[in-house]
């Protein structure tokens, strides 16, 4: 049985790390664990410590630890940070089972073309390789990580089992997905995304070592191993004698149990939206649920971006656990409150009407002194949306409701929005999602769920009705080239030239757009945490100075 | 001339170091630099980029690049992320300065006891070394950084120039304190700690060979450098010929320019409390100047938080630049408004009075069906703290004044402030100091400017007037108990069990504050930024997961 990399203390388990108390924690849970593997071989990830701390896969059998594995790639990029707290390992370990050797290793090792899989696989033999990770989704990511192992699978010609932590953990989601493949790099099992499952396969190792004897690179390549020096891992027996073989009954298609029962990803999910959207529902009951949260409260404007956190909210914890608020001001349209209240219907979720006229009245009486002027300017703008923050909260305080914050990514990216007003929550769900993108779920959720969201918040031009007539395009591109231009910026790195060359927009709108995302820094730094899906996602995943005077415009 | 590590950039660039067009930039300044470099040597730091990305010293003279050093010992902990972006230098090097030898190395190189320094005095035969650093300020770090280069002197039987950058970026205060140590040790030269300073010194090198020949250790050392196969440093000839000599007035200090005339850093800084208002107050200033703010604002309690907030905003900004807002409720006590009131004259500074009963009866009214009693519960605290927050946001969108937070770091460690109540602010100056530690910087401040902060503001019982008759004490620890127990787990990394048994303090108060300190993880993570004053701040320094389960306790 395989579990998958540091899944005793949660990925990441960042500066816990440096607690002892922690660290020993976790061994303990390894004799736990060590003592329920009657006549069972387990190999799962925790922290591994002697004088340095480990990033480690144990390996144990029968309430013995037989080995342990450190990994020797460690992940220092994007959202990992690794190298803050492991060494680095040195050591190849082979399990002898039976006729057969297993090649363990953790996550970016196997990453590595030249690395830890080859080594065990060529240079020692390996037919199989167990890989055990903890790899967050992001788009596209399920398609790259299959088709490296593709890759990994035929350069080794081993079969690969590999396991992959399920869930959320603040920003991060884990997809899950693990799978095994042959040793022509074919897939030929497969765990249900986005949820737990358990496999059970029974796996022919005896093709392996015939594919090999017919491939004569196979031998080219272990003289090159050879000669670059790499030392022979370690074996270490299993020392099965006294026990029976475990018998597990075999089906045609070897997999006894398990979620999934087809092999193509394809057939599980159908498309980009649905994919994005299962990572959004699973982030967002992890983070509430792990956090000990049940409920979830959030302003419902009539504008997309609340629909859709709250469909969103609905599927994660159940509509009998979500509230929407409608805050209206006297720059509300009936048609955004109307909209509101057949949204919550058709959600059949509870719904409060708390105005905040009268609330933005007495602060205006109050401040009227100090103020510059009468006009509904930005300051008067934010003070509206800042009444509302206060009154989530103060919902959220009275009845231990966690309040959602429905921004999404463009108006995050670009600071269009009220730091302590619409910000203000304990999980931004759609933090990482485009506007275009939240208009593309939105319609699959209706054509999915029978226009579940009111057709009329999908068509109304996007607004946030802090002033009358306000319209998002009157302060920003339109949504289509905005997002475009921060996809280039901010997910491609590209240069502020190479953004105006490359998208043929004019200099003016781009120069604008980057200058908004640079000055508006301030803001996302003290934003709620959202659900990474996006290549490169706020947060851990994109790390700025607020002081810094460099600017290319 | 040396100046400090990444210098063209500022430290740390986090991110931008992805960018291609920052990198880029940081090479055409260098190119910038070069052409004001007439008969000059200058050694300074800048991102040096091949295939790979380095933190790199230029060499150079009179307008040519002789040679880039790259930095070896990466930092990597703390505050610090350079594996995320920088590769590591290989290559020792020299500059044969006339009949001298100089080693170039870059801050943490010079903390390796058998690193670059050794390498280049003993092995390559350097008399001088420069280093070029990026050190970032805590309590304690001058005197830490000055043993180690004492040491460091004296074990390689070099001299050392030592130069550190000078003021904020972010959560990072950088102190100066620029020196030169003589190959025994002795600081022979300083510049001004945290001020911007230039130092010219004229460098006696000829002792230093008459040192080592008297030193038998100095030969063995050499010996078993040479035994460890350390290639031998690239030597970089000065191709002086054709220029001149530049001519300085020798004295007999042989200092002959900058701000410092003493060796000793205690005659500079007196006492704790002066080092760390001095590292308050140019994190504070550089914090809004270079983010170009020019003006502040913050709320005046009545209570110390705000007090030290007040004075550190008038001597980092000037007093006419510092507005303080009084926003008392019904709870508010004559003596709060009082003494704030007379702060505000003491300061010279600009106050507001804005009361907000008015404003949270309109709350309260228009929530009182929702409500669960009418009680003064956390929900209505709450509330209050949060119309203040938008005050201040207010008058910081109407006038483009920053606001400071005022909380330290024993409230903010247990979570007792609001979110986005008195949390609100662009910089949090005391959040990384302890309530006692506010109390002994107040009385710093009164005995050196004649009580400018009134007494009964320092002898009132601490307390958030959100109640009737409130005091901290009720949900807290004394603060001396409190502080001692956050120091002990945050700071030191201790478990629960050893802090009960260290400090001695009843479990129950222990257990308390841990629990108090783990769950309020959220609420750090959106707060403003501060300055890090202790060894370990929050933010970059302390990096916690929210969603975990561990739990001592």
């Amino acid at each position: 049985m395989a579990l998958p990399e540091l899944v005793l203390t949660g990925y990441p388990p960042e500066d816990l790390l440096l607690k002892p108390a922690f660290i020993n924690k976790n061994l303990e849970y390894l004799e736990k664990v060590k003592e329920l593997t009657e006549n069972l071989l387990v190999i799962f990830g925790f922290v591994g410590k002697t004088n340095e701390t480990f990033n480690s896969a144990a390996i144990i059998f029968n309430k013995k630890l037989l080995a342990i594995y450190n990994k020797q790639h460690l992940s220092n990029y994007s959202v990992f940070d690794e190298e803050r707290y492991f060494r680095k390992g040195e050591k190849n370990i082979l399990l002898k089972f039976k006729e057969n050797l297993i090649g363990i290793n953790i996550c970016e090792d196997i990453y590595c073309a030249e690395g830890p899989t080859k080594i065990q696989a060529i240079l020692g033999g390996a037919e199989l390789i167990i890989n055990i990770s903890a790899s967050p989704y992001h788009i596209k990511k399920v398609h790259e990580r299959e088709k490296m192992l593709h890759a990994r699978a035929i350069d080794s010609r081993a079969c690969i089992l590999y396991v992959n932590i399920v869930g959320g953990q603040d920003e991060l989601v884990f997809d899950g997905n693990s799978i095994i493949l042959n040793a022509e790099g074919d897939i030929i099992a497969r765990c249900a995304p986005f949820e737990e499952d358990f496999l059970v396969y029974d796996l022919d190792l005896e093709e392996v070592q015939s594919i090999r004897l017919k491939d004569a690179k196979f031998k080219n390549q272990r003289l090159e191993l050879l000669k670059s020096e790499i030392t022979e891992p370690k074996i270490i027996k299993i020392p099965f004698g006294e026990l029976k073989k475990p018998s597990i009954k075999k089906t045609p298609n070897r997999q006894v149990a398990g979620k999934s029962t087809t092999l193509a990803y394809n057939n599980l999910i159908s498309c980009k939206e649905e994919e994005i959207l299962k990572a959004l529902i699973l982030g967002t009951k992890d983070y509430l649920h792990k956090n000990r949260f049940k409920k979830a409260v959030l302003g419902l404007s009539g504008g997309v971006d609340s629909a859709l956190c709250a469909v969103i909210a609905c599927f994660a914890l159940g509509n009998e656990n979500v509230t929407g608020v409608l805050m209206p001001s006297m720059f509300s349209s009936k048609e955004s409150i109307d909209d509101s209240i057949l949204l919550a219907k058709n959600l059949k979720i509870n719904y409060l009407q708390i105005p905040i006229t009268q609330i933005y009245f007495s602060y205006i009486e109050n401040l009227k002194d100090i103020f510059k002027s009468e006009e509904i300017n930005l300051t008067k703008e934010n003070v509206q949306a800042r009444i509302r923050g206060n009154i989530l909260m103060a919902l959220s305080n009275e009845f231990g409701w966690l309040v959602l914050s429905a921004g999404n990514k463009s108006e995050i990216s670009v600071g269009y929005c009220t730091l302590y007003g619409d910000m203000v929550g304990g999980l931004s769900p759609l933090k990482d999602i485009y506007k275009t993108e939240v208009y593309k779920l939105c319609n699959f959720i209706n054509q999915k769920f029978n226009n579940l969201i009111p057709k009329s918040i999908l068509t109304r031009a996007p607004t946030a009705e802090l002033k009358p007539n306000q319209k998002d395009e009157d302060s920003l591109p339109p949504y289509d080239i905005l997002d475009q231009i921060i996809k280039s910026y901010i997910e491609n790195d590209m240069d502020y030239d190479y953004v105006v060359n490359n998208l043929g927009f004019p200099a003016e709108i781009v120069k604008k757009v980057i200058k908004m995302i640079d000055s508006s820094e301030y803001k996302r730094r003290q934003g709620p945490p959202g659900i990474k899906i996006t290549q490169r996602a706020s947060g851990k995943d994109r790390r700025y100075p607020i002081t810094n005077k460099f600017s290319e415009y």
